[in-house]
């Protein structure tokens, strides 16, 4: 990572770089904590936290990096002073992160320039190393596990309430600090809406349940869905239908997913197969997304997005169909594109409708 | 709360107001979603949602805001259009919610003059009317029967990650959409850590077991902390000092709060107990804060801190004291100002050491 950002510096002609948001601070330093300072130099680092975080802080021993435990106070002036007593004249910070406060606090401090480099960053983060990727693909595998042991208890008369706590109890005894993000369990109408969450709903025989879900395992994300049929009664011809149109989205995106492809070519491919079919206009949201330490990264994966698929991405596709009040089917799957191939984290788990 | 934001329109000669972080989305129109734009006028408000949430946008029932299902594109503009076809000239925003991004965005699409309002909308949200004070508390009551469920099985041999897990399974399964902040489990050693998360650890007899938990409950938070004694062997004569001076600490701020007390002299009556006894400096965080949507709001307890405790204020108040690497105690309860006594919200869970 070290490395990536000194390229940064130098590109842009900067003396230091500050990164003050959780996510950042993590995916540099593996720091975990909820608030800390982290500058970034020509050849060293320093982390500076609160005494909230002085014992935590310690267990990074990421190289490089300096921990500095602050007193009371200022902690960004603490830790730039602690850092240096050059004066820094430009410095990179990130303006979709820091808040128009924050980034007022960072000028009263340090008295520079102010250089917003999000972009360069998204990017550096958008390609994954081998320590990224061993960390992502980790992750979902807890996660494939996770959907296999869900799939043996989702039987007529369970709520999604009880699924939802099964599932977070789960993620939770086999190593995951969190969930990733809120988990959607969605049967039946519920299904229809694309970010529901979980209620009360009992699931019934015959229906649709998409269940979206991804854990964090060690700071690392993963995110699959699936589209599954509470047993005990055949679904409709209409939602085979609709299963099937999505299912060969999904497959076309995959067939178009190689090195050098765009995020508009490979929504296009998809979204061309759903719009043959008729459904185009119920498919309102794009297809896909990149996934690091967050679950929703660089690149893009939709209409007019000009981003290109790298070696060492990771990134989801994830077509579905939404008809309002009645139901919903979506599938998602993520990928490592690699050098000589592109690797389907979640192949394993049953894709098919039921 | 429409009557409490118009205040701030009319004493600052706004047009209208901008929200667009979730947590002011909720608190205002009691939407859920992760996204949206939130314009308030004078006499009407309208929430703009995309695609993603129309079904749930639905669902929001508030009066005086109108709902707008936006098509794709740009969100804020496109509500905006949808609002009004005035030229608006100043425009309310919360600088420490938007970042820089955001801001610059905001000026783009209104080519306005954007007054920050964050210490005005922190104001009126730290004083709760009868609905958030009933939604208060039937959180607080859900986290109050966690932590008596929790009780029951605490015993040596259990893991922290095992508590955790059947803690966030008792919540979901007990109505909470999900917890308000990462639990805490920290035991003997870990108990230290302020911040700890919970690890791998078996509990073991006579160490304390820190618990530092709150649900969301219909959109509103709890927060409640207990250090206890792992059964099957008497914690040392050290520890129950310890557990001692911190229980007088918060005695003595209760007896202290009252409307019209700052934060400042509610910190110090329960800072002045832990020094009295020698163990100031291991008290490095500020007594409390106050809650409500989010786990952390205005009022701070703290040195320093100017507020004044008012009526319709909820608050926590949570001193501790932690020894590196040794052990660690806190103790947190929240409360309810009401205008003729202090409501304890945690009081009926067992609140001594063993």
């Amino acid at each position: 990572m070290f490395d990536k950002v000194q390229k940064i510096i130098n590109d842009l002609n900067l003396d230091i770089v500050v990164f003050l948001d959780p996510v950042h601070l993590l995916w540099f330093s593996g720091f975990s904590g909820s608030t800390g300072v982290l500058l970034i130099g020509n050849s060293e680092a320093v982390l500076g936290v609160d005494f909230r975080y002085h014992e935590i802080a310690e267990d990074v021993k990421a190289k490089n990096i300096d921990v500095y435990c602050a007193p009371t106070g200022n902690l960004l002036k603490n830790t730039l002073d602690y850092f240096s007593n050059k004066k820094v004249k430009r410095v990179g910070y990130l303006a979709s992160r820091n808040s128009q406060s924050q980034k007022a606090m960072l000028q009263k401090s340090l008295n520079a320039e102010l250089v917003a480099i999000d972009d360069q960053v998204d990017f550096i983060r958008s390609t994954k190393n081998k320590n990224e990727i061993i960390g992502l693909m980790e992750s979902a595998k807890l996660n494939a596990n996770l959907f296999k042991h869900v799939r043996e208890i989702i039987k007529p008369g369970v709520s999604e309430r009880d699924l939802a706590a099964e599932i977070i109890s789960y993620a939770v005894k086999n190593g995951a600090s969190k969930m990733a993000f809120d988990p959607i369990v969605a049967s039946g109408k519920n299904a229809s809406r694309p970010h529901a969450s979980f209620t009360d709903k009992i699931l019934e025989a015959g229906e649709p349940l998409t269940l979206d879900l991804g854990v964090c395992l060690d700071g690392w994300a993963s995110d699959m869905t699936r589209t599954w049929v509470v047993p005990g009664k055949k679904p409709t011809e209409n939602l085979l239908e609709v299963f099937d149109v999505v299912k060969n989205a999904k497959k076309e995106a995959e067939l178009n997913l190689i090195t050098g492809v765009s995020g508009h070519d490979l929504d296009t491919s998809a979204r061309d197969v759903i719009s043959k079919f008729g459904y185009g206009d119920f498919f309102g949201h794009s297809l896909g997304h990149g996934i690091g330490r967050e679950v929703h990264e660089q690149p893009r994966l939709a209409q007019g997005s000009q981003d290109v698929m790298l070696e060492g991405m990771a990134i989801t596709i994830e077509p579905g169909i939404y008809i309002k009040d009645k139901y919903g089917v979506r599938i998602e799957d993520s990928y490592i594109i690699t050098e000589k191939k592109v690797i389907n984290l979640g192949i394993d788990v049953f894709s098919d409708f039921f």
